[in-house]
């Protein structure tokens, strides 16, 4: 298995900036993954994608292997030349969309079988299985090792059996993927909230030797303070030469506080989510484009990113996209959130290598503090 | 009134191929103009709608009038500005819309009151409001008289009664357009499949002395041979120095048929409606992406369109895009419609330049017989 060179070129207290290079292109750290779920970033072009400076995307395993297929997909020449994504690309094990998604799931010891829920049809994942589609037939250049995603809250007894299988299955995701020379594997963390199983996760994964290291169990409606006091208590267990990731987190805040603690990579389809249903993120905080106020709102979104969507049209032209239901609206909203991110990560690293990310944090928690997710019973999918 | 400079630079039968220029830029003609109902071209980018070789594009008065409403678009600085469009830009006046959407429509001698479809609010369009609507308002560059649509089949009686009102209410209109130097007003003909009435309603048109002369009245369910014998009924009592638009046409079967009639000017929504619903339309003929056999078909949808969308992306990955439900189905789908539209009206009008008009006509009469349409009760909106 290839280990991706990793620099770090800079640090401030816990966070680091630097690049993480494959043999698609180097990713610049602490970077944001944009999610292409189903062979697109939904309602954006890749070339808006890349110019918005997304060095990486990522791909759903779960969404690819029920449609088209991902022997489909390898047939058709593997998962980059379908969604026209030269770049690198992460994909996940399929598991947290087992979890969330499927219906009628099944776990056992060496996998877990569900339905579709698209058409019901019956599927099984292992861990062998979730390499396979992922390293073999979608080409991934980063894999993700398929783990159990255990409910949140859940008690301590609960989350220590969970995360003893997740260790079991990411030995056999290493097994499954074996030497390979251009393509790496990470390993998950799980353990809930818990300050000693973390512990005992972080330790037993980075023990087992992949090319990269993520924490599992977040963005499942912890909230932001138990997403930053997990962290906090997983670092610390981690190597400095290993690139680390928070799966599926988060809001612009989530990403700054986490960066503070030593996080890498990230990955959420919140811009584009939310651009799909009105919600712009900007550095002045969140705007919905759908308010009465926007409507004869002649400024931008935000002139601060560097994005045709961003700077080139009225808030009352989003207003009005959106009250008429056109496609336009979602495509440029998604595409200036997605810019928005990648200015955000882009703004990161600069004042990492410039000595002045905590200036920016503290401007940052002031401004954003009223955007923070409060813990809640439904996780996003 | 201005009246646009046109020339025509090439003629084969009578089918002829010039430049109408406006103060926005020149229209290459035969043109086609892409619909642009709500103040966006549906799921394109105004940049595609231009590269694709648009040189004019289409405004709808009855959704602009509706949402966001017109004086809204005029205070924030008119249609063009609003939508991103610098080009030339025409607006129907409304009628067709208020009798294919509306509700509760109430026709007098004066104009017409209706309910919105949208929330069935109630308002009014009389000639001189859709004037002001237009040219005022939205600033149109070609702005359309108010006329009435007849249903069609209808008796020789209604249609001579309906083209009487029609006839009146150009005269009002060209009153309320008045004298301006950089717009123009079209007047527009009716008369249904009645030689007789075509000929009384293209002889009054033409006398009041418009800047370019439309056929109303067609692509309302009369079916292709009817349209061609209606344009044939009509064009020989128009000057050749005026533009000839046919409003709301067509397939590419039908433009081909109205530019071998003398027709200058087409508009419809069929590039973009085909392009929501997987309707491709090639040189080859149409393509629904979503049918099975391109489930892992690698060529592109025709590489003879010169646009990223006809030939950098596989049928099977529109096929995939469709089923899966991605904005990006429709996004590209629409611009490669759209393109194809543009290549056909580039086409025709270079085989009109070089003399192989005929042949070209011929060629694709043949290809594309089975694309012609049958008359129906259903007209589109
Ligand atoms: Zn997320
Ligand atoms: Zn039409």
């Amino acid at each position: 298995m290839a280990t991706f060179p990793f620099q770090i070129k800079a640090t401030e207290g816990a966070a680091r900036t630097g690049t993480l290079t494959t043999p698609r292109g180097e990713i610049r750290t602490p970077a944001f993954m944009p999610v292409g779920t189903a062979g697109t970033v939904k309602a954006l072009y890749m070339d808006q994608v890349k110019s918005a400076g997304a060095d990486i995307i990522l791909g759903n395993t779960y969404h690819l292997m029920l449609r088209p297929g991902a022997e489909r997909v390898k047939r058709l020449g593997g998962l980059h030349s379908f969604a026209h994504w030269d770049g690198p690309m992460l994909t996940d094990s399929g598991g947290f969309q087992v979890w969330s998604l499927a219906q009628l799931r099944k776990m056992d010891a060496n996998g877990v079988t569900f339905q579709s829920h698209i058409d019901g049809s019956t599927h099984r994942l292992t861990p062998a299985r979730s390499i396979e589609i992922q390293a073999d037939l979608l080409g991934a250049d980063i894999s993700m090792q398929l783990d159990e995603c255990t409910n949140f809250p859940c008690t301590h007894k609960e989350a220590e059996r969970s995360l003893t299988l997740s260790l079991d299955w990411g030995q056999r995701s290493l097994d499954a993927f074996g030497d390979r020379d251009s393509q790496t594997l990470f390993g998950i963390i799980q353990g809930s909230n818990f300050a000693d199983l973390r512990e005992q996760s972080a330790k037993g994964v980075v023990a087992q030797g992949f090319g990269g290291i993520a924490l599992g169990g977040l963005a499942v409606g912890e909230g932001h303070e138990q997403m930053c006091a997990t962290i906090d208590m997983t670092v610390p267990h981690l190597p400095n030469h290993l690139p680390r990731y928070v799966m599926g987190v988060g809001k612009p805040i989530d990403l700054v506080e986490s960066v503070a603690r030593g996080i890498d990579m990230f990955d959420c389809v919140l811009p584009t989510r939310s651009g799909r249903h009105g919600q712009a993120w900007t550095w002045a905080g969140p705007v919905n484009v759908k308010n009465a106020q926007f409507a004869e709102d002649l400024s931008p979104l935000d002139e601060g990113v560097d994005c045709p969507a961003s700077s080139d049209y009225s808030r009352a032209y989003y207003h009005h996209l959106f009250k008429a239901g056109e496609y336009l609206g979602p495509m440029l909203l998604s595409w200036h959130n997605t810019a928005f991110f990648q200015s955000l990560m882009a703004e990161i690293r600069l004042s990492i290598l410039e000595g002045r990310f905590e200036a920016l944090r503290s401007e940052l928690a002031v401004r954003w503090a009223a955007t923070k997710s409060s813990p809640k019973a439904e996780p996003e999918a």
